[in-house]
């Protein structure tokens, strides 16, 4: 089963649900007119189905190899990087002065969406480049950008971040890797690193680290935080790779998924410490990283929904080839192809609205990153940061929650197939595992939200958004189309469900800390579930205003989320605000 | 991480929640006194703790190997087989003319979820035997359970059950396998079964296949399958082994989870026919499967429980050692171990009030199918049959969806440590994701439970549940202990939004029946999600009046689980009876 990259409602939702083509009207994309959207997208969709996507279970089945430092990907893998980087499609977000092509993050999400889908674990790798690019183009010196910089964006070098080690996760703070000033300006680091991702591979003749370490005279915590970049192969003054540097994968992991990505674990200073350019200044290692979480955690939200959509597609196909038993009200004389029978039909239609709005929550939320540095006017540029930011977690925790939903409903459309490997359904679902955890954990994700996004100005951004999706259940109600159902009303109730929650939340963010983060998870559940049934309405009442395809596809798809995702905005409410006392008060509970 | 069976826990839900004490009480358990209940479970945890716990990582890492037809276990499994016959656990239901220990269903389902928690692979094996015991115990004739059933209660022959087929899946009716009559009145069959679990293994001397085929002159479809006994060597008089049968594994799967269970392609004729015996009438097979349909999956329920469990402990054990970050509050120095922030906790009691609901119902579930055989009042048996057989697909399906979902927050509390293989949590997920899909996947369960269970009788096992469930709330209402919280409220919401969903689905079973199944699925979690909190309400009632252990914990339990799962009711009601409409008009949705 292969992958279509499905551009039509890619483009409803990039410029409709997510605004972009308001957006770019209203002047804030600068000189991007969206002329070109389509076309890209239908290249990258190409690309997708014939390159990456051939290669998605070859990779999980070979895996990757570790052998004395070296790691060899499975077979075909760096030919169709290499295919990658000259096709250009590592460098159509990057900086154009750098040699990228400087096409806005809205377009590169749904490219993202699309690599995602076709092979997630190899287009992991382009994603943790676009980090590090972010990273050294915000911070770097101009030396270390010019060296390094437009290799990165081309896709010549591919880069890691490493932040993790054994003791330090989620809490980034208790990193111990050690930098040590050396007298020529540069660094020496010593110390491990764990869970690096495409932290040593065979596609690109050098890597570029960007490491978190710890000054000798370092603060505690994470005010005591330096980036540094790490070449794999020291760079010469022509631009020649010199030296191997002293900094070596030391072992790989053996993951339930993802198996064509290496996870590795990097060894630095066995042989006298690696040699490091320091990013940024001295301690504002932390202030480099945030810079580019919101769009890295952005990325894996869209692996979220590009691997639902594989999912989905491929448990579509099955459905539709796959006899057993006779429908209801069946005329033919054999069995039926099972997607006749209401309850398969109800996990598809449920794989579907899950996937498109989770989609649209990732595009409108690079749509607001766009704006925040594209807009000319200064106060549209801080309104969407504010969005941008308030978006983030929804998006990265909301479209992994859904994209190891519907991979797991994947499955069950395929019966005891799908617990057979070959059938590549189960691949799907182990592979999407891992979004919910890395680049922050969802529940990490959920108390960014309240106490940061949420409380950052008083609900202000909460507010302005609750504001916008008013107009579109508005508009829904006067639409008077019977085809809506009841979708109306359930996101009226949404809208409520989600202002009350969210004051609730804030009376207590600074006094009861601990009662609002007992209910984050629950409350960030029911910002998705309302901000995905607004968005999908707003897609197919553009459908219908516009005439775009088949609009009654559209108003369907919004009704089937509204009436069985966003309907349980309510009961989240309840479970964000009676739920905190029982949570905080489960310790007999759990130490019983 | 080894595993504890949590008896405690597992008497309370038996006895109170589940009812085993007031049914022998009441007298419908005959002679069993209950005396013996905690003595046998204290010893099967030991067992399970002891020998067949250490074997979880070693069987998923081996795996079982195919060659030539043999197949071969993973280390110590054989051993760790023998043990478990030698000390009697394979008898423990079994009938006591054959050797059998006649302990109640109830008994024997509390020893199912630990051997499904301590080791699901290894369980699965007693498991499909006991439907083999159950087959012929009910159907064989005389010689045929002379020869067989004390062999196979004792486990010195294990069984296997032959239905599927590549075309012939849920639609079991399209199945092809043929069975010719012999002159000597046995049959010769010839054909290919798929998915056959421990369908060859190195246990055991003998295997005794139980498989669904078609005589040469059958009708069609359900009506035309009968039941053959097709021993792996045949049996001579004086009971030793003859002859190999022409049965053969041809292939084993390769497979997400379950990896130390065989999943074999059974492959009969090859050289002349496999010599089958008819278990009870010909061109009655389905009869006789719908005869231990109700045991098997009732057991496939308890490995959702057994595996809920065991990821259960397995996080909390990770997250009182796990430290990351300060929790809000804290005055210890250094980092807090993570269940100390209120989003691990949340995470870690919902596991812990899902696996207490499954638990429960699957016991209820079991006592009514004791209380159905054993009472000696007819109407007493008759009333306990069909509540049996209302809770059975519940069992199944509410109870393997929990088993997935806290197996899916196990890996989560984990963190990145979740997604590494050799962390155990992950097996956990991948394992507990066959109980979803096999016995009748979860939607087969759904429409059973509509179809077949709540239209069965106009309705009349859901009133006199309900009845029973409206005692427990009002018991909950006039408690006035504040530590219930809101759990009188939500459970009474629960209980009507039940009610309606239930006249809703009865008005269109017969006229409408796409409408009904396309509500299907949300009803049966409705049903489990009331059924749970009413449960676990009940339990936290007796732990307060008769002062068992800590009864502020149960109450904590039910609160969570009312506030947090049994609260989506009235949502869920909303899907049932909105959205069949969107399900059965999606085609547009799905072929655009």
């Amino acid at each position: 089963m292969t992958y279509q990259a499905p551009i039509k409602d890619i483009l409803l939702a990039l410029n409709h649900g997510a605004g972009l083509k308001a957006a770019v009207e209203a002047g804030h994309y600068g000189d991007f007119d969206g002329d070109i959207t389509e076309a890209v997208l239908e290249e990258a969709g190409k690309f997708a189905s014939d390159v990456l996507a051939p290669l998605n279970r070859v990779g999980d089945e070979h895996g990757i190899k570790l052998d004395a430092g070296t790691v060899t990907t499975a077979p075909g893998w760096p030919d169709a990087y290499k295919r990658w980087t000259e096709a250009g499609w590592n460098a159509v977000s990057g900086p154009e002065n750098f040699g990228g092509q400087g096409l806005p993050l809205a377009i590169n999400a749904a490219c993202t969406e699309i690599w995602s889908a076709s092979n997630i674990a190899f287009g992991l790798c382009p994603l943790l480049t676009l980090s590090a690019i972010e990273a050294l183009d915000a911070h770097g010196s101009a030396e270390l950008k010019q060296i390094y910089l437009s290799k990165l964006i081309s896709g010549e070098w591919t880069g890691t971040m490493q932040l993790t080690e054994p003791q330090a996760g989620s809490d980034v703070g208790a990193l111990r890797t050690r930098a040590d000033r050396a007298p020529d300006g540069t660094y020496r680091l010593k110390g491990t690193k764990i869970f690096i991702t495409y932290g040593e591979h065979d596609m690109t003749d050098n890597i570029v680290h960007f490491v978190l370490a710890r000054l000798p005279d370092a603060p505690a915590g994470t005010k005591g935080i330096s980036l540094f970049l790490v070449p794999k192969f020291m760079v010469n003054a022509d631009g020649s790779l010199g030296t191997r540097n002293d900094i070596y994968a030391s072992g790989v992991e053996h993951k339930l998924g993802m198996h064509a990505s290496p996870t590795c674990t990097m060894t630095m200073g066995d042989h006298g410490g690696a040699i490091g350019y320091l990013v940024g200044e001295e301690n504002q290692g932390m202030r480099c990283m945030f810079t580019m979480m919101n769009q890295a955690r952005l990325g894996v939200g869209l692996e979220g929904v590009g691997i639902a959509d594989r999912a989905y597609q491929q448990a579509l196909g099955y459905a539709q080839e796959r006899r057993q038993g006779r429908a209801v009200g069946s005329s033919g004389n054999g069995s039926d192809v099972i997607i006749a029978h209401p309850d398969v039909k109800r996990m598809l239609i449920q794989m579907r609205a899950m996937t498109a709005a989770a989609r649209t929550i990732c595009y409108a939320t690079a749509v607001a990153l766009d704006v925040a540095v594209r807009a000319k006017d200064a106060k549209v540029r801080s309104e969407a940061a504010a969005r941008g930011a308030l978006l983030t977690p929804i998006a990265k925790a909301f479209s992994t929650d859904i994209g190891n939903e519907v991979a797991y409903l994947g499955v069950q459309v395929h019966g005891g197939m799908g617990f057979i490997e070959e059938t590549g359904a189960a691949q799907h679902s182990r592979d999407a595992r891992i979004t919910a955890i890395y680049e922050g954990t969802n529940g990490i994700q959920s108390i960014d939200l309240v106490t940061r996004k949420l409380a950052a100005n008083g609900g202000a951004s909460v507010w302005a958004l609750l504001a916008e999706l008013d107009r579109i259940v508005k508009q829904v109600e006067g639409s008077n189309d019977p085809a809506f159902g009841t979708t109306g009303q359930k996101l009226r109730d949404a809208l409520l469900s989600l202002e009350r929650a969210s004051r609730w939340l804030l009376e207590r963010v600074g006094t009861a800390p601990n009662d609002a983060l007992a209910g984050a998870t629950p409350y960030l559940r029911l910002f998705g579930a309302t901000l995905g049934g607004c968005y999908l309405a707003s897609e197919a009442l553009a459908a219908r205003a516009e005439h775009l395809g088949d609009p009654q596809r559209y108003v369907a798809l919004a009704r089937f989320f509204a009436e069985n995702v966003t309907v349980q905005a309510p009961s989240l409410e309840k479970s964000v605000t009676d739920g905190a006392e029982t949570v905080n008060g489960a310790d007999a509970v759990l130490l019983g």
